[in-house]
C-alpha cells in the first residue's frame, strides 16, 4: 500500500517520527506541494496511485481526486476539512478523516493569549522597561497603553463547539460573561454567565466577538459591513 | 479637618475625581513627593498638621509618623501596605487602612497576560509578520518561537488569597493543575485540579511559580538560590 503525506513539514519540521504510518506501507514524505488550488494537476500527480494520502493544508479539489485513480482515504493532519471537497470524496467512496481535538486546549488558551496582548501589550511594555521608560518615570506604576480589565464584560463567541467551550470557560474563569451562537446547543452548558444567544443579539451585546466555527459556506463573510 | 494625598499622580492622573474625598475637609492632592524612605523628613512636612494622610507607595515611617502631630488616620490607596510602619501606627492610635479588593480581578488577569507572553510572544510574532516573515515563509504555519501549552502542566501560587484565587481560576481554566502556598487554608477550594501544598513541594513539583504573597520579613527573599 502506498502512502502520501503531501504537506509533512507543518506537522513534522523535524521533531516528530512518521514511523507509525510507515508501519502500514510504503511511505512518501513532501515537506510540501502547493497550497494553491489551481495547482491540482500537481497535487494529483504527487498522490500517484497511492491509496492513502494526508494532508495538512494541500487543497484536495474534486479535478485533482478525478487524477487519484487507487484514492481510499484522505487523512486530514489537522481540524479544519474545508481544504478538501468532501462532497466529491463521498460520490467517489473516499474516506475523510480530520483530527477535531489535537488543537483544543492550545487554540483556546492562543485566542485568550491574542485578546491578553491587546489588553496588555506585555512585549511591547516590556521592550519600553528595557529602553528605560520606567526608571526614567517620576511615578512607581509606568504603562504608556490604556490596560483593559475584561472581568464584567462580554465575550461573543461564534461556534461553540470543542474549541469555542474552551475559550468560553477561560474567559468565564476571567469575569467575562459568555454568549454563544450555534447551531447545536448544549443547554446544560448555560449557566448565569453563559448563554445562548442569535447572531443579532450577539453583535449588539459583545464587547469581544471570537470566531470558533469551521469555514463554510453559511459561515463565509460572517463579519461583514452591515454587521 | 486637613486631609492629604502623598502621591495622587498614580491612581488619579486625571481620569477619576477627588471630589468625595473632598467633601470631608481641607484636601491637598501632591502628585507625588518621594518614594524613598530616607526622605522621611519631607514627607512628614507635606502631610503637617492633618489629620488625615492618604499614600499609594510614599512610605510612612516610624521617624515619619512621629513628625506628623495631628495624625489619626492613614488610608493607603492600594493593596499592599509594607510601606506604612503599622507597629508603630498601632502604637499611635493611628488608623491604617488598605484596599484588598480593587485589583483582584486586573492582577490575576495580568498574570495570566505575562504568563501567556511567555508561552506566545504575540506582540513579537505580530511585529514579525507585518515584516513579511509568513510572508515570505513556504508554509502555511508560521512561528518563530516554539510555542508552550499550558494545559497539563503545574502552576504553583505562593499566597493562595483572592488574588491567588483568581489566577488559580484562570490557570485551572486552561487545563492547569494548581498547586498553592498559603498559611490559612480553606479546603472548600481543593479539588481534583487544585491542592495546598508545602513550599519545599510547590518548589519541586511546579512547571510555573506565580507569587501573589504580601511582602513580610517572612516572604523576603522566598525566591532564593538555595531553592
Amino acid at each position: 500500500m502506498k502512502i502520501v503525506v503531501l504537506d509533512g513539514y507543518t506537522l513534522n519540521p523535524g521533531d516528530l517520527s512518521w514511523d507509525g504510518i510507515e508501519k502500514f506501507g510504503e511511505l512518501t514524505v513532501y515537506d510540501r506541494v502547493s497550497y494553491d488550488e489551481k495547482d491540482e494537476d500537481i497535487i494529483a500527480k504527487k498522490v500517484g496511485d497511492a491509496e492513502i494520502a494526508f494532508t495538512n493544508k494541500t487543497p484536495v479539489t474534486r479535478r485533482a481526486m478525478e487524477k487519484m485513480h487507487n484514492l481510499r482515504y484522505i487523512g486530514v493532519l489537522a481540524t479544519g476539512y474545508n481544504i478538501v471537497d468532501v462532497a466529491a470524496a463521498k460520490e467517489k467512496g473516499v474516506v475523510v478523516t480530520n483530527i477535531p481535538t489535537y488543537g483544543t486546549d492550545s487554540v483556546g488558551q492562543f485566542a485568550i493569549a491574542l485578546l491578553l496582548e491587546m489588553c496588555h501589550h506585555v512585549g511591547a511594555h516590556s521592550d519600553s522597561v528595557i529602553r528605560g521608560d520606567w526608571a526614567s518615570n517620576p511615578d512607581w506604576c509606568y504603562w504608556n497603553y490604556p490596560l483593559i480589565e475584561l472581568s464584567g464584560k462580554t465575550m461573543g463567541i461564534i461556534g461553540y463547539g470543542r474549541i469555542g467551550q474552551t475559550t468560553g470557560r477561560i474567559a468565564q474563569a476571567l469575569g467575562m460573561k459568555v454568549i454563544a451562537v450555534d447551531t447545536y446547543k448544549n443547554p446544560a452548558l448555560e449557566s448565569d454567565t453563559m448563554k445562548y444567544v442569535e447572531l443579532d443579539e450577539l453583535f449588539a451585546k459583545s464587547d469581544v466577538i471570537v470566531l470558533h466555527c469551521p469555514l463554510f459556506e453559511s459561515t463565509k463573510g460572517i463579519i461583514n459591513k452591515e454587521n
